[in-house]
This record gives structure tokens, sequence and C-alpha cells, in this order.
């Protein structure tokens, strides 16, 4: 505990105190028109966040596990077949996912490193011309690669393509950090978790749900209860919860949009990419490179930074942890060893990731990394002033 | 907030300040050995909250109701039958949760205010000669009738029944408040949730799964993932969890039961069993009487008081909640407006006890109920004033 | 720990959620404008809740008896003479602290239970025609025997005697829960605490201070640097403190203000007239009657219970500790034993009240004075439950 | 709030979460025993940390500024004669209060960047012969310029003079963080503050008072009340308090003592001492040096960095504050300008130092410093990374 130090875990992210503050309150009726009161701007918030202009919004005690099983367990039937690209740790899990539940998946395996390919989704739409697949699902920011999709792209895909599947977005370490239009790119069910760019701590999974997807959801035959929207949306509309809500997250998360549109939803997802970019640049100043294969593919949460040749990621994050306090993120499955990984969403600034940097490099040094102590911190610096604004964060 | 009323609904009960300190804590790296250094004294803590002598502990993120689904979804399979008796809400609405999934559920239809049918139950399970029964339900403590039933006498009755099924219990509003004993009843499976008699906010399902239940898992073909045992169990061994768990809240689990053993578990029975007694007094001395038919039916966490010929029990709820800041539980289902509920578990004394009482007394009044202020208070106080030790809670 | 009993000691007295929340924050740089941000609008605050039109608010990292030791140090000069009545515990703690500092104090001797003799001061004011007095000590609310002074007649009477005396007023445990009216009554120095009425721990010293007085200190030659108002005033015209503040509960202080008017300042004060009636209602019904001598002097922030011939209010006190984990007041000097105390001030409702009173009731049996159960509370429950508007202070 | 931020300003500390609970509590009887089973411990504990073989400890509601009045005034009378070497801002402002309470002071004027000048200290004791000196006042750690003075050898000097002078030290920004030995140097009253080595929420003062004070005591003149030790000694024997005490500060001491003993005082000191050498270095490497004008006068709490010909100290520390939100301190008195100031006390660990490294480059760059980005921070991950032993203060 005589440490204050930020995380850089791809999430859990560090959570400000305003935040901590509203989930940690006494025990309110959740039957009781207070707990109303403080339900509808959180549920009002998430919708303006993932900037839906239709469908509803669902908040489940659970977490982005709960909340694609809650996707697929509302919309589909047993054997109906999905359509997803594999190409990383999080996208492999949601694939796992729709078969342990019964459905199809057809998998385009991709290698890692890239994002959703836009083009093989679209050519096996095309392909399907008898509408078996019921459902795209993408990943909008595969974690453990750092890579980010363009799902913009992917619904003009599906509209090429002629194809009347819904499409399905894992947004859970995107939304709230990085651009997402639900509506506009016309995602059926989009799925967050509270501990990302809405900075509360985990046990929330947040769904944005298109009218499509509640279409879906009457004729859908999964079995579900814990995670059914229909209980849900029914309690909701009497202002309560089909059982007991997670009353302090929600508080939480009605503060948390509070926050994310006091700074600007456009400015905090300015701030993200200014940080990540401070952390790219450092990374080249090491003589390193991203896993994402490109810059367009670059995340603006997560960079998972390949190690050179004979040096092995997991032992940067184990010496971090044991030595300096600080938490980084090992490579996952194919990338294992391969790679560590910054997070660099939710709550941060310049400050905080100069902190993460210098330890990295200290690591790395201590490791017999063929790296210059501070090479990479002055890179940062050297980009964060020259592109800081006034710091309106650091203002309360 | 210009209020520190303690609530009296059945669950979320009343948090002490030690548990909310300890769920409110800063990020911490959930693949870190630090998580596992506070993961282990929870689990280990619930196993003797249980009395489990072996099998496993399962801590969900997610609530009572997750902790039914997990419970069958883990151990059955599509078309299992399953035995249970429905006397109230809860019971009813497992048993809803079991038909959702597609078992077929064997309903003993009881009238509310009774408990679980022991006799009828035993019949069923001797009349069952196939093995066709691969689970008894059991609500343990039904919290909408304020009803306790007899889980010893249930297992001697399926052993004398000589039959295999499984003993499911859902301990969620009894466990940690009023005896449990899983190995000694030969309990299977027992739910209990965070918000009750572990003084936490909702966010966890809780769960000890016996070595029959554990065998049961590996054919088990219901689908489920989020939910999954089996994920549980193999990242429980490696020190972490399959995705990212409510950190806080297991914290706060860990410190919630060493404070249930600083006042010893007998202790926190007998605790309950004389708050509840003082309830029953003041409930007497109104001219009511509890929901629950007999006295050995009487919970010690919540009672449901029915309201005289021509009150409403939801009134005085919608009263106390709008005119005195204080939220008691409304009537359920059937006995909607035929009781209302005070809910006696968790963190309580004396003192809030009687503060719910007086109040409950002002809302009859405002009401034209045939209570004389006053009353109900004076029999708890002669009760509680007789039967207080040195209070030992007060202490710290 | 497992209780959230409300304390009744005459403060400090319980604090809100919010306010806590206020206090507990993370370091900040008090010579930063983000300490000015914080201190402006509590100082502002202070301002409209004393009802000053002009003068000087400071704030002492302190408590009231630094807030007395400041008053006199910064105004007068060793030998000057002041005027004061001693009737209760701490009128006669400031007239010794003014003792020890050198000044000669001319004392009024008055009964306890009695509040300031306007008529004896007055008298003693015409006589001295040299004017000698510099300044006239009056404790408003006199919180050992819960008697409330009248100020607004003591300013009368100094104009009827035509003298030029300074007023000194302790507001301690009156300011925040009583009407006061620093510039309509010409109070030269008002005294208050922030762990009174101001809802906050224990840790200001917060005071009015009229011009008269400002210009008193300039030529006031008792020693004093920590409280020296000259050094304080110096370092707010630029925005910071001349040492390092308790920032904390400064922030707690300016949220405390945004408290009491949300609440509005009349309706606080209603507030704690309603709640102290309830007490003296329950008083009367256990057979009792307050220390102070008539109702004009009854205090609504603290109640001095005189207790039965033969009966030991510290009894009481210790008891409802030892064995209800519950706090109220003994009572000090002359009537020590002869009373106990109530204290009802701060953030206190209907509901907690009744729990104070209900407990004070089985000490009362316990320890065999002549009072039946329920009582107390029945008066009170009557008289609370007829004058409650709607509770607006439940609603968040 | 979008930070954490840690702070550099020279108290008060960053605070650990263990302490910022400790001191968040509701509001508990002063009067109770509660309150004795809190403030022994932590009182018990002080004595430790001062290495105090004798005397009594005394805790006021005050700040450092407090502890040197109550120091004076609880030993001394009008007139009374002390010495004291002025040599930085806070020497000045002691010095400053003596002689406001009315005392003659003796003062050794030295340059500011050096210490205690104990041969003239020695020669002006010696040519006391008439023992008009009452006490040497002494600042362990100036705040302002960085240097620490050797207080033992202060001691030999005064034996060496044969003088029966008291010795009186301002350890505020010392005590905690470097080695102290109260008995072992013969100090007679030592002032330290709740917000320096002690981690916690400025408000304490806090004060080791030997024998030889304590028999001063009862003959100085000088008038106090709030500060008077006699009040306080007699409350602490009766487990109790003169006034209403902070009492939240006061559960946050015991925590603090409880952590400062986990890790171990001497472990303390050398992390202090570990984390100013990485600082000094980062200093070098700048092209810059301490203001302490020899590396024996260094302090391991705070270094004055001189600022190069032609730049301004408070630039430097006004625009990290607007631009990077981090706190540094100013340049005070003959100073300003010449310096900035970067604390490095409390809780504080190598990650938390290169943050503000890191910052204060950015800062310099900005300013047109002729400074290198990453020069200050390379040399201190060089230092950190080889003088790191297993991070225990990680582990939690």
């Amino acid at each position: 505990m005589y440490s204050q130090n930020p995380v850089f875990i791809p999430g859990p992210t560090n959570i400000p105190e305003a935040i901590r503050k509203a989930c940690d309150i006494p025990t309110l009726d959740h039957r009781s028109p207070a707990f109303a009161r403080m339900f509808k701007p959180a549920v009002a918030g998430v919708r303006r966040v993932l900037k839906m202009e239709e469908g509803e919004v669902i908040v489940l005690p659970s977490t982005g596990t709960g909340g694609w099983e809650a996707a697929i367990t509302n919309t589909l039937s047993l054997g109906d077949t999905v359509l997803a690209a594999r190409f990383g740790m999080f996208s492999h899990r949601w694939i796992d996912l729709c078969q342990r539940h019964g459905l199809n998946v057809q998998i385009i395996e991709t290698p890692w490193g890239q994002g959703a390919p836009i083009d093989r989704i679209e050519a096996a739409l095309k392909a399907d011309t008898g509408g078996t697949i019921k459902a795209v699902l993408a990943t909008h920011n595969e974690t453990a690669t750092g890579v980010r999709s363009d799902i913009a792209a992917l619904r003009r895909a599906i509209d090429a393509a002629g194809h009347g599947a819904m499409l399905m977005v894992d947004g859970v370490s995107s939304i709230g950090s990085m651009p997402f239009e639900m509506t506009a790119w016309g995602v059926d069910i989009a799925v967050a978790g509270s501990q990302k760019g809405f900075m509360l701590p985990a046990g929330l999974a947040i769904l944005g749900v298109s009218p499509k997807a509640l279409a879906a959801m009457e004729s859908a035959t999964l079995p579900r209860t814990f995670f059914d929207f229909r209980d849900m949306l029914k309690s909701y509309a009497a202002g309560g919860y089909p059982y007991t809500p997670a009353v302090g997250l929600i508080a939480g998360l009605a503060r948390s949009v509070e926050m994310l549109e006091e700074e600007g939803l456009d400015a905090v997802y300015a701030r993200h990419h200014r940080l990540a970019e401070g952390v790219r640049r450092a990374v080249a100043a090491w003589g390193m490179r991203p896993c994402a294969a490109s810059p367009e593919l670059y995340s603006d949460t997560v960079t998972a930074v390949l190690v050179p040749e004979g040096c092995n990621g997991t032992d940067l994050v184990k010496l971090a942890a044991d030595k300096y306090g600080m938490a980084f993120g090992v490579g996952l499955g194919e990338v294992a060893g391969k790679v560590f990984r910054i997070g660099h969403l939710g709550m941060l600034n310049d400050v905080m990731v100069l902190a993460g940097l210098a330890t990295a490099e200290m690591c790395m040094a201590d490791l017999g990394w063929p790296v210059r102590l501070g090479s990479g911190v002055a890179a940062a610096q050297e980009y964060y002033r020259g592109s800081a604004g006034t710091l309106a964060l650091a203002a309360e």
C-alpha cells in the first residue's frame, strides 16, 4: 500500500476518485424510486456514449464474457450459424463461447496482429446466398494484440453483400475510449464492460441492442435467465430490476458518463490517441514495434509491444510487478512471451504514462535487453510536451 | 443524504464500515499474485461458513439468480428431471429458471407460509423408482414468506427414500445468518449471495459444490460459459480467474468472513435469532402474526407480517419510504398487499431494530391501522434489554 | 463495527456520507489555485450561514477552544476587562481561558439552567461609565445545560447601556442548527466549530469577525501567532494560507454549506426545533424535565435531562455505551450525575431520534428508574408523525 | 480528477490508502473508552518513532506552527532568551513567532544553504556564562533549502559548553522520514506534524516533551490554553482530551505508526535516502546542484534545486501545475525564484519519483532551460534499478 502506482494492464483501468466515491455507497432499496432515479441517467448516458439513436441499453451484473453470452443467447437459437474472424485471444474466446452454446461458427482464421478481414467477411457473406449466417461477430479492439478493426467498413461490407446478418461487436476495450457509433455503423449488439473506458471496477456488462436484435430476441431459443433481456426490459420499464442489481456500480456508471461528457467524448478519444501515440514513440525509440501490423490497426487503448529476439515479454511483466510494483499485461496465446502489453486507457494522463514507460525501461535494463535508459521516456516527453493543450484535466 | 437510517429490506443488508472499506480499493492486477493472496482466504473462509469438509467453492461475479443458473447448468442436461416444492416467490423463480433451461420440473405445490413438505418430497422420491429425478431443489429460507425449511430433515428424507438425487439448496437469505451445514446435511450445491449474511454489496454468487456435484459437472450438457465451473476451477488452481473478477467484492468477502468469525458463527446466528425474536414480540404486540404458519418455520432473517384485514402492506412500505426514509419489503406474488416484510439480517443490532419498529408503528398510525404507538417497541425493548449480553459488537 | 448507531452526544454530530466523502481527498497543493478554488466558496458559505453583511471569516485548523482563544488574543490586550456570565461548563471555560491570558474578567454568576442574564449585564455595562469593559462574552447555547440565551436581546441591552464594548459570542453548538444573525445582532466575533451544525469532523474553528473587531485587532497586544488573524487575512487575500491548512475539512466545509443551503437554512432550523420538541415530549412522558429552567431557554441542539431523585445520569450514559453501543452525554460540573444529555443536532431525523429514545428507555428500565418502556417513544412518535412534512431529506 | 499524479511538495505528502481509510471514520464519542483505545497506541507509537525513553507525547489538533507555539509557551516566560540560527524560511518563522510572544531571540544569521552552525552556537553558549539562554532552537530539516542539521552534534556542543539550556527541535519535515533520536540526542522538545513523515492529512501537531521540559512547564508563564500541556496531560491520564480531539487523524496516526513499523523505521529511512539520492543524481544530470551547500547537509526529504542563471524556479512550478497537473514547491524568501523544490518524503517509491522527474524535465524543455529530455530520468533509473531490493512495499 506504499504506492499509488498506476496500472498499465489493458483494463481494469485506474479508477478516478470521483467514481470510487460514487460506487461506495450505503445500501439503498433497489425496489424504491431512489434506484430508478440513479439507473435512468446511467442508461441514458450509455446511450449517448454508444451513439445509439434507437434500441435499448441493457446493464447486467456480470462482465464482458457475460455480455458476449447475453448477446448470443438472447438473439440466436441452437444450431444457428455465426461468422467470426479469429485473430487474437479475445476473438477466440467469443468463438469458443458460441460453440459451447451450440452455435455453428464459421471461422475466418486471420493472423494475429491483423484486424477483421473485411474482404474475406464480405466474400463469405456473398457466398451465403441462403442466409444461413445469422450474425457476424467482430472484436472491435482485440486486446491481446492491440489491434483495432474498422467496424464502419465491416458494416459497408455487410451491406455490399446485401446480407441480413446481425452485426455483433465486442467493444469491451474500445467503448468509452475510442470512437464508437452504434447506430451509424449499424451495430446490432455492442458489448461493453464497466472496467475499461467507463473507468469503473469490473462487475457490469453493458450492452446496446438494436431494434433488429430486439426483434430477434422474441424468437431466439437459446436458454437464458440471468442474462434474459426480456426480464430486464420488462423490469426497467417499471423502474426496477428483475433481481438484485449492483447498485453501487450503477451509481458509478452514471458518474462515469458525467465525467466523460464533462471532458467531452471527442476530447476523451483525442486524449487516448495522444497518450497512445506517446507510447508508440517510446516503443520506436526502444527499437521495437507494435504487434499490430500497420498503423491504421493501432489501438489507442493498448499496445502489444513485440520484444526483441531472444527476449521474453512475460519476464518484463513479472519483474515490473515484483521489483517495481507496476502492472503490465503479458502476451496471451500465440503471442505469449513474444509481446508485453501496455494498457493506456481510462483514467490516464501524460505523467502516468511516463511513469509506466520509465519503469518498463528499468526492467529492460535489468533483463539485459538492448535498450538505453531514458530513450523511450525522452521520445514520449518530446511528443507530450509538444502536443499538450491546457490541462483541463488537472483542474479539479 | 441527511440520514443514516438502516434498511429493513431482506437484503441487501446494511454494510459495515469495515466491509465498505475493504471493497473500495484501487485497481489491482487480477492476473498477479496479489489477487491470489486476496482470493484464497475468501474461498477458505466461505468453506468454513458453509461447513464444507469436501468439495469446492465457486465465486461468480453475479447474483443469487446467477447462482441458481450455475447450479443447474453445471450439473444437469437438457430434459433432466428435478423435484421442487413451490411455496413462495423465490422457490417459484428457481423452478421457472429450470423450466427455461429445458429441465422437467416435478413441482410440489405447497401453501405459501409453509416450508418444504418433507413427507411429500420423500414420497415423490420413493415413487421415483427409476431414478428419473436428478436433483431435489430446496429453498432454505423463503424470503417472500419468512419461512425456513428443515434441510437436515430433507436430507434424512432423501436417504430414507434411498434416492441418489443431488440436493441443491438456495441459501441466499440464510447462509451467514442462520446455521448451515453443507457436508453434514449432504448438500450438493449451496447457493449464497454476497448481499445477505455476508453483508456485502450485491454482485457475487457464492456456491459450495460437493464432490458428487463436481462429478455430475463432467457429464452435464446444459450450455454455459460465464457460469462454467470447469473454467473457474481450472483458473482457481492457477491462482487466477477465467475472466475479470469483481476484485473489490472478493476483498470484501475475505473481510466479511473475518468479521463473522471474530464475532463467532454461533454468536452471529444467536444474534439473528434474538433480533428476530424481538421483531416477533413486536408483531404480537401489534396484534398481528407472521406469515410463516408455525414457530418452527420462523425465519431469523426476515419476518413477513400479515397485516390486519382491510389493510395493505404495500401502503406501509411506500409510506415508510416516502415519509420517513425507511425501507421495508413489500409482499410479493400471492401475498402481495397481505404482508409487509421486515428484513433483520446482516449488520444489525438492537438499536437499529427498534428504529425500524418505531417507524413501522408511525406508519400504521398514519394509515389508521388499529395499533397503539409504542406497543411493539415496548415488547421488543423488554425482550432485548432482558436478553442482551455484554455488547461485544459495540466495542470497536 | 457491527453498528451504524447514531451518536447523541451534543457534538461531534453524525456525519453525512457526502461530507465524509468531501473531506476524504488525496493530497492537494495548498499553495496552488486549486486550494483557492476550494477555500473561497467555503468562506463565502460561512458568511451566509452567519448572516454576515460585513467583516471577515476566519477558518483555523483548531477547535472551539482555539476559536475562543483566537477571539480574545486578536482583539484584546493584557489587563483588559471583559464581562461574562457563568451558567454552565462552557461559559465557565471561556472565562477561565480569558483569565489565563491575563484578562480581567468581570463575572456575573448565574444559576445553571438559566441563560445570560440580560438585565444584570445591562446594569453592569451602565455601571461601567469609564468604558473599562472592552468586550461582553456570551455563550449562545450552553451545551452543558441545554440553554439558549437571547443574543438579540443582549445586543439591545448593550445598546440601551450606550456601551461600546464588543460582543463576542460562542456559537459553537448553535451556529448552523439554530438561527444566528451576526450582523443584525451586532455580534463582533462569532465562534463556531466544524463538528456541530456543520456536521464535519472536529478540526476547524470558524469565526466571523466584524469590522469593529478587525479594527481592534490592530491595537490588540495579546501574543498570538498560530491564531493571528492578520497573517490569516493577508494570506487569504492572496488565495493562500499562512501555514498548512486542513484541506480536507475545508473541502468538507464547502460541501456542508451546500447541503445546509440545499435544505434551506430556515428548514434546517425548523428541523432541529421539531426534532428537539419530540425529545422534550419524550422527556415529559418519562415524568422528567429539561435542566433549562423555562421553555424560552430550551436549546434545539441539546437537551440536558434532569434525572429522578436518587438516579444518576452518568450511569445511564455508561450503560448505553456498554450495553447498547450508543453515545449520550454525561452531566458536567455542577450538574454531573444530575442530568444526562441528548444531543440532537447536525445530521439527524425522526428515525434516528426514536432509536435514541428507545435506547435511553431500555437503560432506564435496566437501572430501575421509574419509567414505562415505550412511553417516551410513543410521545415522540405521536409528535413526529403529526408534524412530518414530505420527507425531502430522505430523497437522495 | 482524471489524475492520480503524486505530489512533490515537501508536505503534505501522498497519503496511503490505508491511512485515508483509517482517518475516514464515523463519529465516535471522544469521551468514551473507545477513544482511549484508539489514542493510546497512537501515543505509544509516536514515542517509538521519536525514540523517546522518557517524557511525554502531546498531540494537538493543530499544525507545525502550533507545535512551535506550544513548545515555547509551555516552557518559557515573557522576556526569556532563546538562541536560534536563521538559515531558511522555517527557521526564520520560528524566530518570528518567539519574538511575537515576547521572547528575546539571540539570532545567529547563517547563509541559506547552510545548516545550524554548531561552532557558533557552542561559542554563544560558552559566552552566556550567566545562563540567560533558556533554550536553543534548531530546525532539523530546513524545508526551504533542503538542509539537514546535525542535532547530535548540537547536543554535543551544548554539553561541551556546559550549558543548561533546553534543546528544542523543529522536526516537522524530518521525523518519520529521517533518523531521529529524541532521548539519545537530549532533545527537550521535538515538534512534528501529521502531514509529513506520518503521511496523514494536516491537522495534528505532535510533540515529544522531555522530563526537563515538563519541569519547565510548571514555572513557564507565557499564556496558553488551547496549547496547554498541563490540560492535555491531565486529560490523557484519564483516557480523554481537554476538548474535542481530531478523532479521525488520531486513528490515522495509530495506523501510520503501524505502517512505519511494518516497513521498519530503518527501512523507511533507507528508502527516503535512496529516493533522495536518485533525485540528486537527476539534478546532477541536468547540470544543476542542490541549494544545500555540501553533501553532509543534503536532506532526504526535500531537494531545493538551484536553477540555471537566467531561469526562474517559480516558472517551472507554475507550469508543472498548469500544464501537467503536478505539484512541486516554489522557492521561498531569499531563494524565491532561485530554486524549485522537489519533496520526496512520505508515501513514495521509485516509480512515483520518476514520474516527477520526467515531468520536471518536460517543464524545463518547455521553458527553454538547457536540459536534455530524459537525462535526469536516466540517471535516476540507473541508480534505482541498481539499488532496488525486493520490493516489499509493493506487496501490500
